[in-house]
């Protein structure tokens, strides 16, 4: 995997997979009871008798970790220069306790500024899967990243 | 503001706005050490050399403070089904260090499931405000509700 990259240092189709993180029962309630306290995210007794019979992480959790797994993984770095935003997001599957995840992230199109010389924006597709290899998660992402200095090819 | 709707106490066009926090540097700095760890999260010097000109909050901790606040306001709770995602997230402008925001919540569209009579969709367009009245995101969230029973009216 190639760290910090340019706009320039990319091509559609490029896939980047992340390290593998377990999820615990107190990351889980953790975020919850701070973000997202349904009884499904924060109260075991309750979320057992639920149609999800059990615990999930809260979507906002799901969001939060497998995009931190991808921060993690270096693949956008320093020429980062913040994102617009996300479409598409689809939570498929729940995330539970003891799920160990990663990231999958495909550079779906690359468009550079036409008001700004020095930057583009890189759209990817990120797949967050588990341990089973279900894709729990899918989002589709807009990175604004810095092109490469020309005295720098 | 009426708490704990069935998808029935819904009507398109109906607005709810929640109670207001103010987002400290702690708050960003925590959130973004565990989840997205860029420089202008976490690093106050760093950041300032930023085009951002100081620290900001992770996207990812705009929307989970502004959807902790949503469901904090109790509009939807019992009844809730859990979301299958959302749409169009903008990250418009930043959220900083003292910020105090709210979310306006307005219902957009109501659909009876066709498959589940118990159950329908709301979407819902949530917009996050800073104390400047300044939009700083938007999302289009579609949320589960189950309907009321008919020995409930």
């Amino acid at each position: 995997m190639i760290p910090d990259n340019y706009f320039d240092d990319l091509t559609i189709g490029d896939v980047f997979e992340s390290e593998k993180k377990t999820i615990t029962e107190d990351d889980i309630v953790g975020f919850a009871e701070q973000y997202d306290p349904q009884p499904f995210h924060v109260d075991k007794d309750a979320a057992a008798k639920t149609e999800f019979g059990g615990l999930i992480a809260s979507g906002f959790h799901m969001l939060s970790a497998s995009f931190g797994l991808f921060f993690h993984s270096r693949v956008i770095e320093k020429h980062n220069l913040g994102s617009p935003g996300m479409d598409q997001v689809r939570w498929l599957r729940p995330m539970r306790p003891g799920d160990t995840i990663h990231c999958r992230a495909e550079v779906t199109d690359l468009q550079p500024s036409k008001s700004k010389a020095d930057r583009g924006s890189v759209w990817m597709r990120h797949d967050t899967i588990n341990q089973d290899g279900d894709v729990i998660m899918t989002v589709s992402c807009i990175h604004r990243l810095r092109r490469r200095p020309q005295n720098d090819a």
